[in-house]
């Protein structure tokens, strides 16, 4: 189903539906949409996240983008395909997330990546919990500009700014596999930050990402994350700066730069086994000229184009490697 | 409190607590917010109604504001207050309401009348509940694009289309007590409105309302409504054409002028005994240079100046005399 | 096939090809997507009309849309498919124009009523010649704040200025067939203005229609029309005032209301034999909140509500009769 | 000069300096910008009025604009000419408008109608000033959602919100030749109403102008003001309602419609000896597709056109005619 | 009070009067609003700068912000007070900076570290001559696309481009404590350059900056800063690039990334004695998502922060240490 | 000739027409206009980029534009005339080829450098063509995120992803002298590729870029492309982020920073002989207060600026020496 609009599906992929086990059995990756806002502190709106990430791209809705630096076709080297949205009312978050976590489980146990497209970063809880039901060891990469570790939102256990404590607690993912890089700004209080400290979560501020570099930041985490089984990768678009994803909820300044991210996104994936994944925080109302859409589309094929790198290892080109010479 | 950004109160008039009786006792009109957008079935971005509808004057904000045409200043000769927002999660709707509910029930037991900013529609039910505590027979009068009379929204109770439905199942407003004008579009389905024509309610579709003239079809409301001892005026900012009001969650084109609904309004309020009010459905992120909202504050104000005439009956001047002359 | 952007039909109905004509002869209307803006003499924009119109409704995207006061459901009651788009370069307008004329062509020619979603208003060229390709005698009813006549743009034929010259230049119309409503401003010159009364075209300028009043000159247009075997209707954005369609390419003050056009529209289509539509000049890229594409959203429905209507002569309600009334 | 931004004149007509006494004698208007916006009490942005009305239009600039429904075309029937902008800091007030009034009195004395391009309102009082300096008696018709007769502004005598009553004060203009249409809203106090009252000015605000019709005001409005030698007609663009013109500084809901004003200049402009306009209040900033400046230059136009009418009395058509008739 | 819109204090800090030297006396830092853009060459729009500033963060208005990388809470550790606006009328540039001089130097003088929200840029004469008033020696550390130091505007002594000269011509500040960096563009001219050099002022062209690396140029910056007894911090918005503060009224593209600004300011504050300071030209009608609003007021958030690390010498942690780790 | 709105030249330097052998004769560069936008393959609306590249600057339009860093004006240092538009129509684009590179060859051929506003990508056709023609051998270099290569655009041999293509088929530019700097995304496929490196093509990729460092690249080629007689400078604007440029027609995030942009034109054109230039696919409807059209004036205003240095081979300063020193 499609919550909001008309149905459309990533890029002009397929269109397969989340019970039909036989479609979903073929396939290594399913996109799949979560339109729900009603975890949002701040501004709503990104309920019409999947639509825009799904439909902002310029090119041809043909199902194929192959990958100018990698030289892979993650829509066609990899079998994706798109199942729609979960039908998530922002009115009842419970029920909200209950529908996702369940989508989302029945993916990872067919072995299908998810690719959860929000929405808000409640959902976070729905997609780990989810996707952690077919592994035993995951850890967690968490891209973002705030660690979402709060304890309540608006008195209540689930919201955009607590699904990562609700992780932790659950014994879903132990607090030293839960990677976060990119926080910022005047957010959380001392006692969060402690209760964090206590959960021995890795947690990268963004001075410290620029003063020892991205690189070796990416490195340190790849190292520890690849100990897990699986890993999740999830990105909140606020960890770039405003001015590369103004279409947000609860902007902060002095993100990391588009380019960082993708490349960030694209060494990760290219290099740790990502077994699930959610781009969340588009909120296409503060948008401009879909910039911010744009950018979370291209965050999804490059995560993707990564995967494709992994499972071809025997290929011994670089990314920076002269585009036309032989490959 | 306020739900979401600074605290600002209605064009500068007092703020005081809703807990506060001594402050409320001496009222007459209450202003109280409802940021709650967790009702939609579209676009949100209903939560920042209150503030935009409070903060989007030229003028001070001096708590002051003469009516050119009536000779009344609403914020002076009715006793006026802010009692700010109601806190409502989006992500549980049946908590938000209850509490707004209890809030507004609260004025009117105390002969405030409550006037509330939405928010999305689903909060009439909460609105109309509160007031109607108060009176042994409420009618409600309510301009909308949309009858709002849907059984279910998304599976659910409550939600943006079906509060009108819900307080005449309840009893609370009897069939032939409600008045709909300006409705237009392509719903509810023939079911739901052969319902409506169960309940007997009274709902005028804009083509009637062209073809007779908007002042007989209020002439005939207001003879009507007037057998009630109290009047719920319910207003939502889509009742206007989108180009009056692109800033609301579902435009339907085709609706009534700015003008229209404004003196609509006024006439309503000093012609009845108008005892609650809401405004509602204004969707900041989606207006433009403020006009939505500015629309939605300038109803407020008309609807009290209605009030204020109302009250003074030995005023024979008229509104349209000519403006200069001695009164 | 769709020219930009993910397929998306018309609020949900079956996309069908434009070459399958065992599912074409089935139907009654086929809307098509002309997405060309390489004849605009000033904004582009256009050619994202046809995707906006079919997707900027707020409801579910179902394939019905019950009309409140009509008591139809256009997209049920009648069999209305979608074919998707003409692949329209830019910069071919006669290829253009040659491959819409002939796919407009076709679905006349099978008896179904081609709804064209343009698209600037060169397509009226290849619109009105393939329809009229069906039938020995068609009139045009043209809403437009530009009367198209031009004999040259940029020195070219073709443009969406001089659509309407050509085809009375070809003897497709006969001048005296040819009805405009809305014309104003400050083009053409007086040696296109006598050429137009040399064709005994009929052409109100909206001083005369407000003076007037639309509903006599609709009575006037339409018994004339009437006397021909078909109908064309021809609907540039650009009649109604730019506070209802900021979204277009060359707006013109002092138009129609959104409601004068909306009922023009439907009482045309309920009294005369409307055999082909088009709905153009709607440029996404200078709207605002959608409200324009939606306002052509909705004359697509008003128009096949009327043809509905047209088709059921037994029905004696009328359109301004009571809401709630058995019908 | 041009103030902010290249040099352009409007819509091409001849551009000449101000003090170029030889070019300006054989003319008949002066456009001329005022491109201030230091006199406003809310938004700013009128500052760039004059270079968005001169140049938002659609057509070519070749300095004929031939109209549609009065066959005339004013740029070519009139000796038109655009002077440029006088240089007006935003910072001292009395400075500019002292530089304004002068460059207006210029033109008046030479007997060019002096076309003011705004900038705010509180340009009024060099325009009015200036074109008084010619005549004996003057009368001025001023279309204004605000009455713009306040005492003070931010403590000072000049603003936006003061201009008329400086004139009347000054004896420049009397009361009773004030005519004031369209003012509606919460402004002024009582306190200024009463000092309006004593001067006999003519004021109707918007009820009555809806309750009697507005051209039953106009005609009372013409048929007073023909008494006086001369005319100054003063636009406020913020008279129509927000929906026709968003970038306004303080809008004010429930104005005119776009066809009214503009019918409504048309016919003043027609009736009377207009020999002096402003078109005041065009804040780009906040416009959308430049829908605000273009309904301003369309003012211009409807009001030089009907000079020309008034100019060619022997002309018997009437603007409501059929268009395609022999004239 | 508030010369524009509702009474907001910044972030939710307490709010007094201006002269309640009781209150101040008891305070570090006040905040206080410039709503001044008389004094722009270009785009006006800057008067709403301080309400954007004060009020678009996304979090509670509740008076702290827990900085996560300093582990100070700037708003709680330091008194931090809002004393309102100064009434600046647009429309006299000498009456509005005498007005704000006053109120600088009034709190300058009770040792209350001013800082100024803009507002244009012609406010630093005032914001540096009053806190000047209270030191012996002040030196200026300025970041900003433009030197501001022509000699007129438009023929005037005050305006947004000439206040540097005028503090240095004064002798209020000695041209080589006067420190510029992020200039670039094409203004001003050789002879204003020249003029420059003559003061020995110390201006760091943006290609210096990226040559040698903004650390070692701020390094060199805070050396000969440190030699006066106080520091006044200028921050024109302008300074970054214009995709990072589009909302601002001379834009000049190639300017410093936002984090870099954050990390200067932050480590100028945490280095010398700033005594004073303002972020000016922030014009919201030109923002997009009030992301430039939102940078400059993490601007005020990180220097105050680095002025609460500059008083808490003995904490030997740096911003960039682990996040998680005891401090 | 101006296709689209009033005659503006690039900040104000003389405007002389296209045929004027004589004016142009004496000249070293002429703007031209190319308004055109009917080879995009997404959104239109770079027909409007000449306009807005002209007249997007805040300064005075005086024809004059002093470097801060070079010490150079370039609009006064060379004669600089603007030539207005080719009269292009969107709707033929061999046409509209034709006239522009038939006007480009003719400046060529006047040993006048053209610099090309576009419009949209294919006109690099016309202007590498037009350029060539007065050179045995002439080298592109190309800043892009695509590479441009495509065979067919929707069937047709021009469009804007073809015209590099085109250039080498037709051996006007040996692969080898084309330099191509900043593709990247997911375009063109792997047989377009290969195609590429047949040619000998030199092509960057953003991650070669990054990893390299774009200092290295850029000596790379200008050392090679010093070999030829004469290099056309390329700016498809999309080279840089979305962030940076926003107003544009096939964003693709990932690109370079405006300072990156802007250093590399400079350093071109100061290092190699650049006989021709063109700035395109700038699309003002998307643009967001300017800053796309303000970032392309300053490439134009960078590259002249080079070329000054070039010419003035004695000046032995570098643009990051310290402002104020004596040059």
């Amino acid at each position: 189903m499609t919550m909001y609009g008309p149905e459309v599906s990533f890029l002009g992929i397929p269109r397969v539906e989340i019970d039909d086990d036989e479609a979903l059995g073929g396939s290594d990756v399913a996109i799949i949409g979560a339109p729900f806002d009603g975890g949002t502190s701040y501004r709503s709106g990104a309920r019409f996240g999947p639509q825009a990430i799904r439909a902002s791209d310029c090119q041809p809705y043909d199902g194929s983008r192959p990958h100018l630096a990698l030289r892979v076709d993650p829509l066609r080297d990899l079998r994706v395909v798109d199942v729609g949205d979960v039908e998530m009312p922002a009115f009842d978050i419970e029920l909200a997330l209950g529908r996702l976590g369940e989508a989302v489980g029945r993916l990872a146990a067919l072995d299908v990546i998810p690719v959860v497209l929000g929405g808000d970063h409640s959902i976070a809880y729905a997609d780990i919990t989810g996707t952690h039901g077919r592994y035993d060891d995951m850890a967690v990469v968490h891209f973002d500009a705030h660690a979402d570790t709060g304890n309540l939102h608006f008195g209540h256990r689930f919201g955009h700014g607590t699904p990562m404590r609700r992780v932790i607690e659950d014994g879903t993912i132990r607090g030293e596999r839960f990677f976060q890089i990119g926080l910022r700004g005047y957010w959380p209080d001392p006692a969060t930050l402690a209760w964090m400290a206590r959960q021995q979560m890795k947690s990268y501020e963004i001075t410290e990402v620029r003063s020892r570099g991205l690189g070796a930041i990416l490195d340190e985490v790849c190292a520890a994350a690849r100990q897990s089984e699986a890993v999740f990768l999830s990105v909140d678009i606020d960890v770039v700066d405003p001015a590369f994803a103004p279409g947000t909820g609860t902007p902060e300044p002095g993100g990391l730069a588009s380019w960082e991210l993708l490349s960030a996104v694209r060494h990760v994936c290219s290099t740790v086994q990502v077994r699930g994944m959610e781009v969340v925080e588009v909120a296409p109302p503060y948008d401009h000229a879909n910039v911010t859409a744009l950018l979370a589309n291209r965050i999804v094929l490059e995560a993707l184009s990564g995967v494709c790198r992994l499972r071809a290892p025997g290929d011994s080109s670089r990314p920076e490697d002269p585009l036309l010479i032989d490959r």
